[in-house]
């Protein structure tokens, strides 16, 4: 750290100060790995969005705009070169859609797996930044979009949430953000405090996809499709709380600005550790390994 | 490219320009891979080091000041824990000592061989940015430091020149520079230009180093040391030209601030493409290829 850090590692962006008037700089970096994060036969192109989509929705988590874009890639040996055009057309398309530069990068041969590392910087008006930190006991807890089953496709082809992430801070008293990548349940936990800060969820509230429905039912093996929903990583949409005053004039803006887009009150913030579930049978404690004998 | 870009791919760092008061800001990301840029049994701190220094020998090629670096590790499957602590330990030292904050970064297991990637930001006054471009004819080609045989040792410990840099930009109007990375000849063809550009370097001026000349003693099958001091890779010192009118002023000045670190005038920049070698004997053009021929 040094005179320059507003936040170092811990939240979705490292955060810089380096006299920007009205800007923080945002720096993230994040890698995707052959066999992890795709597979295989998966999409070139898309696995070049999907790579540089990572970073973006962690700038978008923290209402940041991205500016430059630095990649590597590691490539195997039987790495066909003609592949690299498509990542990079994968890459461009959704660096142009959002005016950030690819200003670097290089290519090192030292993967058993296909892996592209992507660094983001960013920029953010330090009254708009919005942390993991500053839920308030009381807080309405929105999610965007609809949750789980983002293994079927979503995760390749979603669109990192910056236009909504900047619309919401430029109108809403936005008090925490984070975006989802390791699943509801979990990511939820980082905006919450181990002393004093939990969350109640509504079961009913919580938008299950399309996706985790269909895997449900095509499967009987399958976990519940609530449980995907909370569980399920990749749906890299944003998770964020604000005043519950506030809450139903977010609503309805929202509904104008963005209609195609769903956004659902899944719960509030309260002032006793961990997460509970509220359920037409009552509230009962919640964690992740546990959902399934409380279902 | 967007609006931000001063400086994309193709100099020692991106340049970018966000409105910061007096400064750009630089980007660059660099990879060092086991097997190519160290040895396995190579001391892991000092692998630690060379993976933040190369960026920031980059840093300091443009004069720039390095503020924050993120680091992503590439662990094979048989590397042991503690070595990440150890390599920390490298990257640490080297960050403190240049007030750099290590921000963020992550852990990866997708590699055949253990590889270190950082990405760093710098700033730079934009009226002492110093860009490859720049060199005119007449002007005198200096380096820091003595070449070649840096894989003896000096490519793990090597100090990036950063204060060098700085001061230098901070007191003479320096023309071009670049960080030597791939060997005195090859990096000098980048501050070149193909149609009306060159160099004519002096044969006993090119300073040699001791590894260099020991490496030559102890096989006879070894290239000449002037030859290693020509190709020879990751010398990690600087070359950069000014107007002849400034040269014995720098050399006096130099000596004086950094008595422990020699500075060479190895030659001059004239209006014919090329490089060119004057010796006792003559000026013969010089390729990297054909010099044992010269020699």
């Amino acid at each position: 750290m040094n005179s320059s850090t507003v936040t170092g590692p811990g939240d979705d962006c490292a955060v810089l100060d380096l006299d920007v008037p009205g800007s923080w700089l945002l720096l993230k970096t994040d890698t995707v790995v052959e066999g992890i994060h795709f597979l295989k036969d998966a999409d070139t192109e898309r696995v070049g969005h999907k790579a540089l989509g990572r970073c973006l929705s962690d700038i978008a988590a923290m209402a940041g705009t991205p500016v430059a874009a630095l990649i590597t890639l590691g490539l195997p040996e039987d790495f066909v070169p003609a592949r690299i055009k498509l990542l990079y057309t994968g890459i461009d398309a959704l660096a142009s859609r959002y005016d950030v530069a690819v200003v670097g990068g290089e290519t090192v041969r030292c993967a058993k797996q296909l892996f592209v590392s992507v660094s983001v910087l960013g920029k953010v008006d330090p009254a708009k930044c919005i942390k993991r930190s500053g839920a308030l006991p009381g807080d309405a807890i929105f999610v965007t979009g609809e949750l789980g089953g983002s293994i079927n496709g979503k995760h390749l082809d979603f669109e990192p949430r910056l236009t909504e992430a900047q619309w919401l801070t430029a109108n809403f008293r936005i008090h925490s953000m984070i975006d989802l990548s390791d699943g509801l349940a979990g990511d939820l936990r980082h905006l919450l405090r181990p002393d004093n800060l939990g969350a109640e969820l509504i079961d009913d509230a919580i938008p299950i996809s399309a996706a985790a429905r269909a895997a449900a039912r095509s499967n009987p093996n399958a976990r519940p499709p609530l449980q995907a929903a909370l569980t399920d990583g990749e749906d890299f949409e944003l998770l964020f709380t604000l005043a519950p005053e506030d809450a139903v004039a977010l609503s309805d803006s929202w509904k104008k600005r963005f209609p195609k887009l769903p956004l659902h009150i899944i719960g509030r913030i309260i002032n006793k550790p961990g997460i509970k579930m509220r359920s037409r049978r009552g509230v009962k404690d919640y964690n992740e390994k546990g959902y399934t004998h409380f279902a």
